[in-house]
């Protein structure tokens, strides 16, 4: 089955909002044996859309479209497929009173605009949306199908996996792709490739390299007719991965670092504080948004000066015999913040906060401490010096260390 | 001039890569007076490619390429432009003679593939490339211009900035574009689209209306011959637009939340302290994304439970009687935390954290507090029931409230 998308809005072309909804559904359409061969990022045009829907529709069974389904003069999706269909939409009095009641719970009339999202063509049905006011269109006409979700990522990314993605497993009975990502940090990516570069330049089961913000990714990806014939050719490379880079392997699929961190606190029952300099709150807010982090994390504090490190629980004789950015400091912070906020494990970041030097030590100087109370892991990070890369990649460490410490401790 | 972009390459279809080429090059083109209509995004097949290449042509006036411009049997553009154009490519000696020394350069012999990068048509000359061994094509025919770079960021970019944009500029002494974004805060999309409405659907100068976690953002876009023309056409629309929403205008063009407290901070010399419960964090990292916050910010804390608020000074009886999700503890964790990092200002955002219902009160709902210790600002929110949102929305509020009372104490 050949898909394409279409991501449709002025702003994409702009160069100021990227489209990254077009990837994000990229990335999930080899698991359901669907071909993505074109995708189209199209301004708020009718002529242009209407052309885009026609060439579309020639190429591809199945066209994906994100954006313009709002309710202001510039969303024209619905009219240019009603216009490519040839077809004339018309209000849909349920759907008006949907949008009705969205409002009043929000304490405001509807706008007269919005009604518009309520339209409807007779080869098309409404796609709810949970998290807005633009219902989907799922139309089918000529044996093509054309899926419009919203723009907005989080409504597009719920709307395709509580609604699209299950209505299209059902419809395709085809090839299935299974892909199975290892997650790796500690070692370069080139190490990485030599230990395991046998597996590499086979074309099913095809294995690929990335180099991200939380380590070394591995990907297996695998394709057969059936979900276990696909498990089967990917499991003697997991194994082997397994067997040479074990100890380096934090996490596996779609899981991040706070999330491994969470479930192995969440297993052994331990609760979490954390205190952060240089990494300004990031540490905290990756922890927070795992939703089960309430029954982990007791809090975590930021201090961005000498001052405020003193008032929240940091001897002043460690910051004055060792400098705010050391690993003895982070290693007071650590215990300062599990004390004080009366929690298992205590995990100390210190740094250079830029944008310049600090003490004398560069931007880019960072250190990590996890303690129990009884043992601990320290480590020292020198990064490139750009604020962006101290903020992703200190934190994502330390939950890697995080994670380390409560397997040596169990 | 109307133009299009083509990213090249079945690896930017698989999800795995994301084309970042497209929306670079697209910041670039409003300045040189290029309006981009089009981009698409083709795999690494030939008659597909000649369709891109071949629709591209009818509707605009320029196109540019990024990606398949390698030594191997994957890398088409060459062959594509050819097909699309009916001319016959043929090898140019030069080219191989500097693919020669670039090789030898590296101390290995050029691989037989390369051969495949020195190919030329008559209507197209080599652009060169100082960091890679794929030249670029500049390509005219029929008044219509291709211009091919590599994917690499780092070729595409140099090449962008080094020969491709001087050389657009000569050519170009069009039109100049110029776009005012304004941002507003506290009226639905629907709402400001009703009260400016009569500034929809006209081209010239263009008003668009997006709906982004910090408000409703208006943007204008004004093309003329000068930049002085541009903007006097775009001076009445921005006028009316303060007239009817001034109360609501918190920022003006690429202004984030945090840049515009971090503004009004720096220019009146306040210093900062938050703390924060339901948004986990997302208040802090933000301040901490403004590199000026080091002079401004003095920390901030993150309370997860309530015996960690009680550890960092809101009083137990405010909690007692209020609730830990209440207008007034979220006064009392803006006062406490401004006293205690000894900070101008305090900002306290209370809410429920989820995932389920927190006091009886659903997730969703937040207040915030501002205060100097004299004046405050209070606001309470209701959200859909989302970490994602909770934790985008109510941040940029309390900042866009933080600089309200900014304005109000100066």
């Amino acid at each position: 089955m050949k898909a394409e998308i279409i991501g449709i809005g002025t702003e994409l072309l702009m160069g100021e909002l990227t489209d990254t909804n077009s990837a994000w559904i990229a990335s999930r359409l080899p698991a359901l044996g669907i071909q993505l061969q074109w995708v189209s990022i199209v301004g708020d045009d009718l002529p242009m859309l209407t052309e885009a829907f026609k060439s579309g529709m020639k190429r591809s069974d199945i066209i994906f479209t994100t954006g313009g389904l709002g309710p202001t003069q510039d969303d024209l999706t619905r009219e240019a497929i009603a216009a490519a269909f040839g077809e004339t939409p018309t209000v849909q009095p349920e759907v008006v009173e949907d949008l009705e009641r969205y409002f009043a719970a929000r304490g405001t009339p509807m706008p007269q605009h919005n009604i518009k999202q309520a339209n409807l063509i007779p080869s098309a049905r409404f796609v709810p949306n949970r998290n807005g006011t633009a219902p989907g269109w799922w139309a089918e006409r000529d044996g093509k199908i054309i899926i419009c979700m919203p723009g907005p990522p989080s409504e597009n990314h719920s709307m395709w996996q509580e609604q699209i993605e299950p209505q299209l497993a059902e419809l395709i009975e085809d090839e299935v792709t299974i892909t199975r990502n290892i997650k790796t940090m500690g070692m370069s990516e080139g190490a990485v490739d030599e230990v395991i570069s046998e597996f590499f330049g086979v074309e099913n089961p095809y294995l690929g390299i990335y180099s991200k913000a939380d380590g070394i990714h591995l990907r297996v990806i695998a394709r057969a007719k059936s979900s276990e014939s696909a498990r089967a050719m990917i499991a003697p490379v997991e194994l082997a991965i397994h067997d040479r880079l074990g100890e380096y392997v934090w996490g596996y699929d779609d899981e991040t670092p706070e999330q491994a961190a969470g479930k192995s606190l969440l297993a052994k029952g331990l609760s979490l504080a954390v205190m952060e300099t240089c990494t300004g709150g990031a540490l905290t807010n990756s922890i927070t948004n795992v939703p089960e982090s309430i029954s982990y994390f007791k809090g975590g504090l930021v201090a961005y000066d000498g001052a405020a490190l003193r008032a929240i629980g940091v001897p002043a004789a460690v910051l004055d015999n060792h400098g705010v950015v050391s690993q003895q400091t982070a290693n007071a912070m650590a215990e300062a913040v599990r004390r004080n906020l009366n929690a298992d494990l205590g995990v100390g970041l210190s740094g250079v906060t830029g944008p310049g030097e600090l003490e004398g030590k560069p931007l880019g100087l960072a250190y990590i401490s996890v303690t129990n109370g009884k043992r601990s892991r320290e480590m020292e990070m020198r990064l490139p010096p750009r604020q962006v890369t101290i903020k992703r990649r200190v934190p994502n460490q330390a939950l890697i260390e995080l994670r380390r410490l409560i397997e040596e401790i169990s």
